[in-house]
């Protein structure tokens, strides 16, 4: 065995949150020769399917729909499935209860959440309480290097509410903020390099502004502490598949800040979201809370797929598994410098631990092509067009002997394959 | 045995769909005592649970998620499940294949669908082509009576759209028409009455004054002919959890008119209506066709449970459904009065076939009451605030006997609770 080798063993042997693994289904045949002994990166794109999950959406579809069919909105508590499963996803994004809802996909959420810190800033401005006075608030300023439906909705939210929609790099945005920024939307982790940025310094900017922030933890959720109560974020969303395994397509979530909750003016106003949803009345009145953030009738077998996806997180602290994350790609980029031909790859994600999220991102020419070469042989990260190769690690379910593998694999792959240098 | 329960025999006997029911879940205990012989008529808030759709989850859950884990994406058929599964609704409701997709709740197509037929109207008013030629089209025209839901959406968007709201009774409709109205959303079958709406005429009214059509098709779907393309419908949502048995809170779906789609602008212009979604590219360029109504990432676990809840259809001709559903109404009207006290219930519902859904709604001062003892004894409708008695009749899986036996035991309910005279 290799040296690398024998050091995975021992960080394995080391490692708290190693039990875990257990309490995921990740050693199935799967049609490829070589998962039986496969290495799973893409956790980053869909997680694992946690053990939990299958029998619990089983109870889902034979009794609580099959049985008891309508009565299981008051007796399977389907009716409150958004903000009970927000509460459960609450401390893992450093949220206090009662602030975050769970439904719609992660594009319908940031359209909520764009157009809210708009109509919030616009508030503001009228009462004189913004920090830098009354300015028009008619910029919203987004990530140019965000996942592209961002900055597609964000463009929708701006022309739907007058706005400008101003693109930069997140390194440009403090010196574009003034008295007409209404909302900066960002993403906490970028989905390409796995860049982190730096949460508290930017909503710090942006409130001083004036305006209002709204981050996407999409790729940082379950990977790395986000403190949303402590540094102060007005909204953030994110998707539940990726580090929070809750499933292919799972509900996204919405994150309103308590103290913003009965100004937040959502433009998605659906009758789950009303004060009085049976009441079945003409005119609109919010309810109190994050409940405002509801739109229709919540998709109750995808979140409550979602609900057990969760229990895995029990007395899981997010600051041993951002410890561990670090610690496996270092030893990803460790393996990886000493496996792989100098220059044949690129590394786009940075080495500062501050400035990394959960995945390693690799540049070389023939990316898809090695790509498809990796998933042969049982070790599945993904491509992202035109020359990334992306390595998630979760690091519930991740050891480090899977890192070690992978490299080697890697290499192998590099050097069969024919393409040029990164 | 009744002269009532015999002709029900006869008729269950002679019905041609009576095979279908065979194809639910419907016999299960569910802890109510009575429910060994319980009759459901609440298929118009949820459907009954097709028996394909367990094992179909289980192996969504277990081998597409657990197993092939992200390849899924493309060798599960997840990634173009929403157009897949639109095309299996279009039959049921009159499209061609290529014009519907399923996804988001209904109250997010609603926005999407209202916003889109404003934004039609206009470009049509600023063309000329406006049959009514150049209007400033600010008036969005809703039916007052609808789900709220509906109400609620059309305000936000007319808010967005720098439109007026104007709620009418549908009966109205045709009267407030003219060159300001840029987009009329109605429902064709009223949730609470049950009453059926005439959506041909009421189409070409909306059309001759040069405004677009958005019908709700959440009470009728299912239950009876719709006639899209056949009538010249532009726009259409509905949801799959009623008649169409796709599971609580299971994907809406959009149709937006073949001519249409090229000029349809989505307010939610998520990366997976992207014309190249995997390119990740800054710019948006909508996809062509229906696709363009996708948003985002789409929620597979109760898109695929839907997939299997829609089997039951295939052979089944809608015509055969509609003629089942005014046989068991008829013949539930003609059970109550047979059987409940003259004057005790009073019906929403109307006696004219072309102006009654599949349902029949009775009002009483009590119907909270007694739609609990209902429940009780096994007959499950629901109640409506503040005094409907609301019983919904599935085709698919209601028979006649159900019928005879739910209104005897209404009658018995009726003449044991103390309420007033309806």
């Amino acid at each position: 065995m290799s040296e690398l080798g024998v050091r995975a063993e021992k960080l394995d042997a080391a490692d708290e949150l190693a039990g875990l693994r257990a309490q995921f289904v990740l050693d199935a045949v799967s049609g490829h020769a070589a998962d039986a002994a496969g290495v799973y990166l893409d956790g980053n794109s869909l997680g694992a399917l946690p053990a939990a999950v299958p029998g619990r959406v089983d109870d889902v579809v034979r009794r609580q729909w099959g049985e008891l069919r309508i009565r299981s909105w008051d007796e399977s508590g389907w009716w409150t499935a958004p903000e009970r499963i927000g509460d459960l996803i609450a401390p893992l994004v450093g949220a206090a209860a009662g602030q975050i809802v769970v439904g719609d996909s992660t594009s319908v959420n940031v359209f909520k959440a764009v157009v809210g810190a708009v109509r919030l800033a616009r508030l503001a401005a009228l009462k004189g309480s913004g920090t830098t006075g009354t300015g028009v608030r008619d910029e919203i300023v987004v990530d140019a290097t965000t996942f592209p439906t961002d900055g597609y909705i964000a463009e929708s939210a701006a022309r739907m509410t007058g706005c400008t929609l101003r693109p930069v790099t997140p390194a440009e945005v403090p010196g574009v903020l003034g008295d007409r920024t209404a909302a900066v939307l960002l993403n906490h982790v970028d989905y390409r390099t796995g860049r982190l940025h730096d949460l508290p310094s930017l909503t710090a900017a942006v409130h001083a502004a004036g305006a209002y922030v709204v981050w996407d933890l999409c790729h940082s959720a379950g990977a790395l502490p986000v403190g949303l109560d402590e540094h102060g974020v007005d909204l953030a969303v994110g998707c539940t598949y990726k580090y929070l395994n809750g499933g292919p397509g799972a509900p996204a979530y919405l994150y309103v800040r308590r103290d913003l909750q009965d100004r937040f003016d959502s433009p998605l106003p659906g009758w789950t979201s009303h004060a009085d949803p049976f009441g079945m009345r003409p005119d609109y009145e919010p309810a109190a809370g994050a409940l405002r953030g509801r739109v229709g009738t919540p998709d109750i077998l995808s979140m409550l797929a979602l609900e057990a996806a969760l229990e895995v997180w029990d007395g899981v602290p997010i600051e041993s598994v951002r410890a561990k994350s670090l610690a496996l790609t270092d030893f990803f980029l460790e393996c990886v410098a000493e496996y792989v031909p100098s220059g044949r790859v690129e590394c786009l994600t940075p080495v500062a631990h501050e400035e990394r999220g959960s995945q390693v991102a690799l540049r070389c020419e023939d990316a898809g092509d090695v790509m498809r070469r990796l998933i042969e042989r049982g070790v599945v990260g993904d491509f992202r067009h035109p020359d990334v190769l992306r390595f998630g690690f979760t690091p519930l379910y991740v050891g480090f002997a899977d890192v070690e593998r992978a490299a080697r694999v890697l290499a192998e792959t590099l050097r069969v394959s024919g393409g040029g240098g990164g």
